[in-house]
């Protein structure tokens, strides 16, 4: 046999048609005890995947072909976008981690082994080193760049508790990407490509068939300066988003902006006299509230930090917000404009801090940077800490009792009044006045960020650029779980007899039951609509197990394919074949068996 | 963006067009020190692949691209042949070695790592026992049977001494199947499908362009019955292969037989005397023959064995082949009926062997199981151990010293005379009496096993059959080397230029040379021949750097894509390009700019 040479065979795409008894679909009744989401159920269920170990899943036939349509998608769309698809080891040698101490920050979350000859390997979680390291040799001009490297890998992570089947496991599949370039703006540059690459991210979800939301985010513990996550929209996701709907904007709780919120500490005197209270052995805001009667959004909460670096004198920083409220350490630090840690509790208590019973008192008394929150920044009578172990007060008054008022706020060294906490539903939206944000759950599925030069530096990945001038490599890097989105997508689209899987990705776009396989007449039907569908590009699975026709159905409906046509002896007398569509409520149907191709085109575009 | 939803899109492939500045082509001067076979140091030089550690490298796009169409072959013949792709993790646990014990066996070559929770975990070299564990609590019917699974996955071996690029890696890429049986014989056994894989086998390496050829072959240390090695033809190749030319019979060294070889011992008076000498501390054969000043083919070796299980009384049996010759366990074990392993140096010295120095004498005056090879069993006064230490004799004689004569074997007890020994080129074929075998060298980028109940009795997996009997699975088992594949192929098709890639595993059909890339004329002639072969499904990789036309050609050349067609002034100007074939000698030619398709179908099809 030679390869095609032939112009037509090689521009022609046939689709697939598999039968159930020559694949492994092991459908079962009842989903294993650890399974609770609906996604890890299902594919459990269904057939999709089986545990190996904790964390652990084989792709079964069904559910490596769903694997396998949404990296396709995703090569397609990332190739569009100019990039290159490649393939990095799983082996990253320990010693690539040398300049950036990743090694140390993951932790016990890294998979180590050692070989024979005692050298040291981790098993990739991702592949920035790997990456650099190749690049920063193969990449010698500014000629070269951009460019933007991409693979589709087997990842490892050694989650504590892998949980929730594809959703959280230690082995798992990611398409990981980087792009290089010269310059943030301009042709070529950073903000350019990692556009593309947005616009690349959205065409993918829409093209597998999920609902979705890009919020803004911030980098975490990789660095870097601007990210943006795609979060699949579904009521059980471990994410919250923040959304205002009027606007269209978006964030992760981290990230999200909150409007305008009116403040004012009057100069008046206040209301209530200060009063302080024993409270020993309270655990946090709500025990304390509690014991006093009030709730805990009538208290003050002041989080202890430190600006500069480690061994340094330090600089105290005191944020302020309500007791309901988080303090968000991105948004600190911008108000304060310097980078900053989180006080250590024994330091502090070295320097003199009532370490779990401060108030803004110590910030104001000692000359500290205060940073309040607008909704802490009123002339209620807070309770607060009493800058006294185990005791609080309450009727505290930051005019008489810490001598911030909003004339003296902007004047006083050191105190301001900032967005500081984290935004919760129902705050101001921060595009719209009018708006308030509302919190809807998801699942991350993408997440692209702008690394800047973090790993280049740890590389020394420098070029010369068009004036002949020393420029470190400016990157940016762009994930997806691939493995992850399969379980995404049936949290969002499932109903209680299984899995609906979106046309894109389903393993097969056609289920053909058959009721007699043995039958002639059913087994020549069979053939009539293989061969149409195949010849239209589809992909079919047909059901030809001796099983009674309610087994059949019923695993029909859990494995989830688009359409299913059913051949049986009543329709089949008639020329035709009974017609149905997993998704919504559609009745059942019958069509030509003849011309099946415009009937199930029709329904899969749709 | 919606998937696409009529007829036409569906049913139409492409080509892939990338431009060769969006991707990572790292073409060098020179192959690293370390890299000594042509396919190491052309796939470095030509930029397909890149070391990362000792055995473990990353593919680049060009690398990556021809593991992905070797791939799509194998998977279209494997599906083609009933079997069904899944994909495994590569972490197999410890305990599913419990009943196998390959942990043990493959010792240091297994790569093992231990999870933050204590667990132990191995990176699977090649997946039986996850197979047949998943397969025991999934394949419950002898309904469900045959079932071929396979897989295309990243394995691990921690060789000793990796070496020559992607011959011998330590991550690297294979398939693996497996097939499962309720019998050996009948439709649907397991001769059927090992039948219906040796000829998709066959398919799948022609449709490779490889030139290669299928060798008999001993199971090895897998265990099983019957096995078939695939072997590319390659001079460099590590293994060697016994053809016989005249009958097409193919065998690799350990299995290959060996046809009639005449042999007599007269009952007639020895020539020569018997006397001894002394040989201390000589190693071996070659140093005794020559201390005595004779050839090693004068020489009777002599290898002592034990019949039956460690720890019984052993039964010896002793196997004289010339010295000259190596005694084959496989051939020898068919002889005497039984399983046999070497014997312990230490244990046949207490049994009063004169180990290094023991001759035939030894089995007959104890009246051991003794068996001689046709070419050791003549009348020529042989040189042969004395069975005393540090001693040899000559002018051994098989009647005078031993009681064996031609008439006598077949009646003196355990003696017997039988094709012990490895086959060697220059022996009889086994086929065809006028022929001689002749030794070739090849690359083993296929194997398939009939495993037998090896795997499906460790793990206890049986099912009831079609008469409710209790039987134990019946496995096969089927490899192929995908990323060695790419080397092999190298390894056979390369020049002093570079590497010339057979059609359809060449990561781009067509390479297209733009002389000035800025050059509107040009850029206009690139899109006309683009848009015709994509739209013939070919894949094109355009050369538009901005480099001198010598370094394009060299590096054409050297990364070896089928066809390279030429933009430029002269032939533009005449609405031709320059077309030329990168194997072979033909030479270049112009070919219409507008009519592309067809000399390059012509071409890639021949």
């Amino acid at each position: 046999m030679t390869p095609p040479s032939d112009h037509t065979s090689r521009s022609v795409r046939l689709g697939e048609v598999h039968r159930w008894t020559q694949t492994s679909i092991p459908t079962l009744r009842e989903a294993p005890a650890e399974a609770t989401t609906p996604s890890h159920q299902l594919l459990v269920r269904g057939g999709y995947i089986r545990q190996v170990a904790a964390g652990v899943y084989s792709f079964l036939p069904l559910g490596l072909r769903v694997l396998e349509k949404i990296s396709q998608i995703v090569r397609e769309e990332m190739n569009a976008a100019g990039a290159a698809e490649l393939r990095m080891p799983a082996f990253v040698p320990i010693e690539l981690y040398a300049g950036t101490k990743r090694d140390e920050a993951y932790g016990d979350l890294l998979f180590k082994l050692t070989d024979r000859h005692g050298r040291s390997v981790a098993l990739g979680p991702t592949h920035e080193e790997t990456l650099t390291d190749y690049a920063k040799s193969a990449v010698t001009s500014y000629k070269q760049l951009p460019l933007t490297l991409y693979q589709i890998q087997t990842k490892y992570r050694d989650e504590f508790r892998p949980r929730a089947g594809l959703l959280r496991g230690r082995e798992f599949v990611m398409k990981d990407a980087y792009s290089m370039h010269t310059s943030v703006e301009g042709p070529g540059g950073l903000n350019e490509v990692y556009d593309r690459l947005y616009e690349a991210y959205v065409r993918i979800f829409e093209r597998c068939g999920l609902g979705f939301t890009v919020v803004e985010a911030e980098a975490g513990p990789i660095g870097g300066s601007a990210s943006h996550e795609f979060m699949v929209n579904a009521a059980t996701g471990e994410d919250t988003i923040l959304i205002c709907p009027a606007s269209g904007y978006a964030a992760n709780v981290e990230k999200c902006e909150i409007g305008e919120r009116p403040w004012s500490i009057a100069d008046a005197d206040a209301a209530q006299p200060l009063a302080e209270h024993h409270t020993p052995k309270m655990p946090g805001i709500d025990a304390v509230a509690s014991h006093l009667g009030i709730e805990p959004r009538g208290m003050l909460k002041t989080i202890l930090f430190k600006a500069g670096r480690a061994g340094d004198d330090p600089a105290w920083v005191l944020a302020t917000v309500r007791g309901d409220h988080e303090v968000n350490e991105g948004k600190l630090r911008d108000a304060v404009g310097r980078s900053l840690t989180l006080a250590d509790d024994a330091e502090a208590r070295a320097a003199g801090f009532a370490v779990g019973y401060i108030s803004p008192r110590a910030a104001t008394e000692r000359g500290c940077q205060l940073v309040i929150d607008p909704d802490a920044a009123t002339d209620d009578a807070w309770a607060t800490g009493a800058d006294r172990v185990d005791h609080h007060v309450t009727g505290f008054s930051w005019r008489r009792d810490a001598g911030v008022s909003s004339a003296s706020a902007a004047n006083l060294a050191g105190v301001k009044v900032a967005d500081i906490r984290n935004a919760k539903a129902g705050d101001p939206s921060p595009k719209d006045p009018a708006s308030t944000l509302e919190a809807r759950r998801g699942i991350e599925v993408g997440h692209i960020f702008k690394l800047g030069t973090i790993y280049s530096e740890a590389f020394d990945f420098a070029i010369l650029n068009e004036q002949q001038k020393k420029t470190t490599v400016i990157m940016g890097c762009y994930g997806i779980g691939v493995s992850r989105t399969i379980a995404a997508s049936v949290e969002q689209r499932h109903d209680d007899r299984g899995i609906v899987w979106p046309a894109p990705i389903a393993p097969y776009d056609v289920l053909v039951v058959v009721m007699d396989p043995k039958k002639p007449a059913h087994a020549e039907a069979v053939a009539t609509i293989t061969d149409q569908l195949r010849g239209a590009g589809l992909d079919v699975l047909v059901d030809d197990r001796k099983e009674r026709p309610g087994v059949k159905f019923k695993d029909a409906d859990l494995i989830g394919m688009p359409i299913r046509l059913t051949i049986g002896d009543k329709a089949l007398e008639r020329g035709m074949v009974e017609f149905q569509v997993r998704a919504g409520s559609a009745e059942r149907q019958e069509v030509p068996l003849a011309a099946i191709v415009e009937p199930v085109l029709g329904a899969l575009g749709g």
